[in-house]
């Protein structure tokens, strides 16, 4: 597979007449695929059955004579205004109790059965008339499932669905009433019909209650997506993609990820530290400009996994966008930066957010390659630079991990139902970690929690892990390198219940966690040889050797050798610490770099990109700010 | 009276052939009391009108037979999920006007008379068939009243309820109009009907209005215990408890007590220090293991005052918790320190909540006194501890203050109506007195605010007295101490004007409050001889003789020797300073304890327990960290 | 005109016998006006058609007869419970969808037709009534229309009334579409009825959409008070005024403005410090008790233009207040010192609110000129010396200005919809060059944008202006002084489009706006001779001369000599310095005030009004704290 770039087109959005040069321009600036469609269902169906799809015959042939590959999206995402009245209660119900109103996007509850079939219909149009079109080279389902809140929604439509998969999961209200514990509180049930969604309670709900919920939405939304997948398979060869969002963790991806072949995401570098990310303001200051350092790589290997090895950007932040809290200008030369750094954790394929800026609408204000007048924006030139840039190494791949983080959309659930310290989330714990990894120079790669097979691996971390499935335990079992477990991993049981006997359970660690206890910020625990543990403390019990402990004598990290508890969130300092001194251990080259820089390897190449605003050097390459260089091994 | 220590326990949980052991293991860890059935309606009653109490009844016999004594709850906290068949209007509705939903507990709304009617019905079942078993030795009324902000609702049937209680006290709406003053705004009401609850008004509803609807809610809080208590009289003589919560004003626990025996309250130390005290992030780091210093005695204090000399701590947190933001565990030692600090404030008794930590539903992450595997949890050796050391000194009570502070719910809906600044609030300003109290080393005794006689007090102190009733001025005339009173005390009528002559119109003390002012955290006024007013000043005029001034010249303190008013808020160290002062002029012992050391007498003892996490000397008495020592006279 | 003052008084709150003395002490108090009635509707027709104005009869001529002039306020601003009965539907609905209850005021929605028939009812009966009374020498139209958030009302009422608005504006729904850019996300109509209000959208609805809202939901306001002031032209030759409140941008007040004779404003220095005001809690603490130095001026000179040269204050805080968070007493003098800046300013009148302080419903914490208790309040004598002062320079004016500052409210609303950056703030934006040039000691005028003529101004600022319309770029073109426009001006169309060719398109000035950025509070971007910018920076692109750059050599003000485009927000520093360097080369008089002393001219004197909490000299002039001295040219 050849390394590639892409952009994202509204051919609807300009004169007909334009399209055939902007088309000449996207290819001059060295792009292979333009994605179009997503949006454009009133433009495709202006009332409900009146198809017009000529236009879009028409863009796809231009854009393809060009050269250009296209990526054609289903467009339900933007069900139109007609639709509503066709199904008036289709849309989205807060937790609140509110339905929400049509007038932007993502309006619709994935437990709407009637739009879902609107949406089967759609595709099947589009499949029917374009499957075995030679210029349509992938296909997008949909556009962000989750972005805006839109997983869970607390319909009638929902509680409904949710009331069968109950019924068919539990098969009697018994059965429930003693998963979930109900005799807790006199919350037990004699019909299926008496559960109600668990929003709106008085103080919290049974946290089994809401893990059955999260897990019914995570279901509708693989459902949904199921619905046009199979549809398109029966009607194209061509790749099926879908556009994550980053850090959406409301639906499993993996699940999702099984009926595609792509998987793809869309990185908004400084949107999302502004939005979406912890960090102290000296932290969001110094990367105001470029984005943190390691969180489009914790996407990147994510999706890597989510995609079997397939992955690509299908968005890429181009400057300024409209949506965050703050919206700088990136730095000259992140855009390239960001490019290189997804061509080195594997991507095939980058695409740039969008081609032209639009004068109007909602996101008028979120640059583009192309400025609202049809000038050149700053981006473009970045954007050719790289197109070049691929050329001299053309093939997409990365290097095999020794690394390997397991990510859990389950166990991200199952703490932000039960945090039981108001700063835990699971996202932020495993981000942690996966800092100090990066910050020791190492790939990584990220897993699901039920990978069966860790031999490639010499070091695998799994922090927040709410259960360990028998095949990860079984993989574990033998295996040879070194875990990281914990902290709060396999605690629980699959309907949310504390495991007796307690957990962790790790074979031949004989450790116990008997006591739990969560801290605010400004607390700390100290560890007998320097650094702290905050946010999270579990007390262990039992004779499994202790490796690190607690300034008064607790254990901090029980260990057999190659299995080792972790009893707390350690701080960044004393993670990365703990990563270097596991590193000495395994004989792994592990480094220390500095605040910024960055290393990935390929089968080839290594990678440094320098996120901070200063040039770096390291091991006597200097890498310039905003700048990404690479020497081949 | 002897001093007891006891456990809540939930039979309905665990398996019937485990209960003897555990009662067993309840009598060896040296407790005398078990409480049960409080949650446990729907397994007494799985659907409407189908008892099956055998379990119970087997319960309550092995527990007995065991030698423990058992205090039966009413299960109205928990109705079960068949009552919304029936009634199903009955949840409560919040100020916005959205029905909460079941699947927690405490949803009903307390002005349905229909699910009073089914409170009534259960309580008359368990009153009759267990009311003469020698094995219930108290009986406990629901759960907890107005946890969760379940006192207010804003139902149809509490408007209707609010209408009727409106119609009966003024008996017509002129009288209504005139009372609140509804000439302002032309808010007059021409009947009852017209009459709304005061919640989504566009800016602030009448004054009047929304005390009088706080009013009528604290009411119903005790219409809906009194049809209980009056059921439980027919057919017991054990004595009747609520278990109160901490810091929950909503409703008048004075009036409550009247128709109960012993007042108890559930203490969760670090709970409430982090989740319902003001507190610089310095101190609650501080106190984080240990809990707040004052916040246990003043609760204490206040439940000896509402149970007219008897009371118990019906729950104490037994280690971290599930509930408040952040839930670390207490320091070794704590679960004595508190127990101990309820018997040197009176208790007759300490139950511990709970004996088993269950694995499953909303509370697993609930500590106990046993772990969910059964075994010892840390808890359990210091509740053994306490067992043994109460024996040595076994006979409840404590010693006659000679410092009383005046605690009055209607004052603490007043301010709450009517807080003038954002960060004024009752509770907070009486604490503020109380810990300078406690501080001196003061043992104080809580009165209400129709407390008639005061011939026991050398001082008296009543901040934020919303209106001094006719009994207390009174009392007050013939006061021999000093009291202390103000700020913002008799400024107002009961129906929530200003009093015209302005108050604060104590008896030989020419004072008027003439202006108010609120300031900001970050601002402060000073005082001629150092320290400083805070929050809260008001402008006095009239020639009683000024006892502290400000430092341009303001009364800051009038006195008539022994009636002061306190014009202001005063930071701590200037509270602390004026009371001991006052003690000097009094002949009374002061001190001025470390931060941290706390001291109460018993008739036969002096209690000095440390919350601080170091060692603590006083007087030449070690008292170490976390520790508590005893003295006898 | 000569200078008079004024008080608000309400008779109806006080027993008729005390009416002739409250007159008698208010003429005493040199006080020539007095405003009643604005919420008397209850008394006024206390049911449906039931008249009841004899009271109001002779409450006019026992204030008449003492020698008062009467402003007759119609009482609309809080209709009566039984208009409920008549009209059910016609209270406010929130962005939520929540309809809002009786029980405080302004209730209503400003789309409710029936409501605003009612309105012209009682109006025309006042009106017929009073018209002619000699007594009645003013008439205010309602009270602080948009005050307590009431401008915007998401009702059906308003929803169907914005159809009815949009389909006259656009005529038809494609070309809404086209104006609004419906295309974007599918969101094009069919009919006008498919169009809902902006509210409850998933993510943001289009910025043409809601902009279309905000000037329909603008307009309601101007015909609901038009209903009213063609009544009353029609009886009566007495000028007709409205009192506006502070930053209430929500409707355009120079619309509203043209249907008036005089503007007034509501002027609360304390409260609005502490609740609508941006601030460091240093700057906040500093004027605490004599407010911000800088928002009343701003308002004075902002309604001087509302009210084409004629305007007042209607109510003036005469001591603590009851609504703000903090509500602290205004240092002694403070009430001359706002009363003679509003003079300095030209207003004709400052009435101060209220005469006597009522003890009872939701303003009994706010004071007033006399007590609860009828014994003056302090503001009293500072009213008694300011009535004497003004008798030695009698004349209302103001100086003509040199410098103007264009304030639009449309820009407000277009910044409001799309701010791009969380802290931007149209208002903020214009308050701080209106402080760099009070700084400067400049008197400033504040025009509307359609301002069509300039000859009077030597330096004119427009900063966040939306768009220029073409009168003004007209004016501009032939001006000249120095213009100092943006940033973020006439880049936008009306539609809520970016311009196409890109902003601000000044004449004579070669430079686009290619690139926007917005950056969080603890960010800025340096300048080449010192000073940043903060908020908010545009990047240019042509060949307009630079004036000044960033320290990276970006144009940050490009000039073509009088025309000054200026690329970013500067901090406070820096915009005082370029007012300063801007004032040397028009060779205009320019100084710099120390904080918290300001200059005001009239055309006979200049004064000197002190803000700070200590003395202040300048030009060999002390200004004693909360002071304020004139001089005569
Ligand atoms: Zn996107
Ligand atoms: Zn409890
Ligand atoms: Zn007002």
């Amino acid at each position: 597979m050849k390394r590639t770039l892409g952009v994202c087109y509204y051919p609807e959005h300009w004169p007909e007449e334009e399209w055939a040069d902007n088309a000449r321009r996207m290819v001059e600036t060295g792009l292979t695929w333009v994605r179009i469609g997503e949006f454009a269902w009133q433009r495709m169906e202006p009332a409900s059955g009146r198809l017009e799809l000529e236009w879009l015959d028409r863009a796809i042939d231009v854009l393809g004579a060009a050269g250009l590959k296209v990526i054609l999206g289903t467009p339900t995402a933007t069900p139109p205004r007609w639709m509503l009245n066709k199904h008036p209660d289709m849309n989205i119900v807060t937790p609140d109790g509110v339905r929400r109103k049509f007038g932007s996007r993502r309006n619709y509850c994935f437990s709407h059965l009637g739009y879902r079939q609107e949406c089967a219909r759609i595709t099947r149009i589009l499949a029917e008339r374009y499957g075995k079109n030679p210029h349509i080279a992938a296909w997008q389902t949909d556009n962000e499932y989750g972005c805006h809140d839109t997983t869970l929604s607390y319909s009638t439509h929902a509680r409904d669905g949710f009331r069968d998969w109950l019924a068919q999961k539990y098969q009697s209200t018994d059965a429930l009433n003693r998963a979930w514990g109900n005799v807790f509180w006199s919350l037990d049930y004699n019909t299926f019909d008496q559960i109600e969604l668990p929003n709106l309670t008085v103080t919290d709900p049974s946290p089994a209650h809401v893990m059955a919920f999260r897990r019914y939405s995570s279901d509708q939304v693989v459902a949904f997506n199921r619905v046009q997948t199979e549809i398109l398979r029966a009607h194209t060869d061509a790749p099926l993609i879908h556009n994550y969002m980053g850090r959406i963790t409301e639906f499993d991806h993996y699940t999702v990820g099984e009926d595609l072949d792509i998987a793809s995401w869309d990185s908004y570098p400084l949107g999302f530290l502004s939005d979406r990310l912890e960090g102290t303001p000296e932290h969001k200051a110094r990367y105001l400009r470029q984005g943190d350092p390691d969180m489009q790589a914790f996407h990147h290997d994510l999706y890597r996994s989510v995609g079997r090895g397939r992955w690509w950007i299908m968005e890429q932040q181009p400057g300024p966008v409209n949506w965050a809290p703050y919206n700088p200008a990136p730095l000259p030369g992140m855009e390239r930066l960001w490019a290189w750094e997804a061509f080195a954790h594997g991507a095939e394929t980058v695409c740039f957010f969008r081609w032209r800026q639009p004068a109007f609408a909602q996101e008028q204000m979120h640059t583009a390659l192309l400025r609202p007048d049809g000038v050149d924006a700053p981006a473009l030139a970045e954007v050719l630079q790289v197109s070049k840039e691929i050329s001299t190494i053309p093939n997409a791949g990365t290097a095999t991990a020794r690394v390997a983080l397991i990510f859990d959309y389950t166990s991200a659930w199952a703490w932000d139902v039960q945090p039981q310290g108001a700063d835990f989330d699971y996202f932020r714990l495993c981000m942690s970690h996966y800092r100090a990894l990066r910050r020791a120079g190492l790939s990584v790669d990220i897993l699901p929690a039920d990978t069966q097979n860790l031999n490639q691996y010499k070091l695998v971390l799994a922090p927040g892990l709410m259960v360990i499935p028998p095949s990860l335990m079984a993989a574990l079992t033998t295996f040879q390198g070194t875990a990281l477990i914990g902290p709060r991993s396999n605690v629980k049981t699959d309907e949310m219940s504390i495991s007796v006997p307690l957990g962790p359970n790790l074979p031949n660690l004989d450790s116990k966690v008997v006591n739990t206890e969560s801290i605010p910020p400004n607390c700390a625990i100290a560890l007998q040889n320097g650094g702290t543990i905050r946010h999270w403390f579990e007390h262990l019990e039992g004779e499994a050797p202790i490796r690190w402990s607690t300034a008064d004598g607790r254990p901090a990290i029980v260990s057999n050798g190659n299995l080792n508890y972790l009893a707390g969130w350690f701080d960044d300092e004393t993670l990365f610490k703990l990563i270097a001194e596991t590193c000495v251990d395994l004989e792994m080259e592990v480094t220390d770099l500095p605040d910024g820089l960055r290393i990935r390897d390929t089968q080839t190449h290594r990678f440094y990109v320098n996120y901070a605003p200063e040039d770096l050097e390291h091991e006597g390459l200097k890498v310039p700010a905003a700048g990404v260089v690479w020497k081949a091994f």
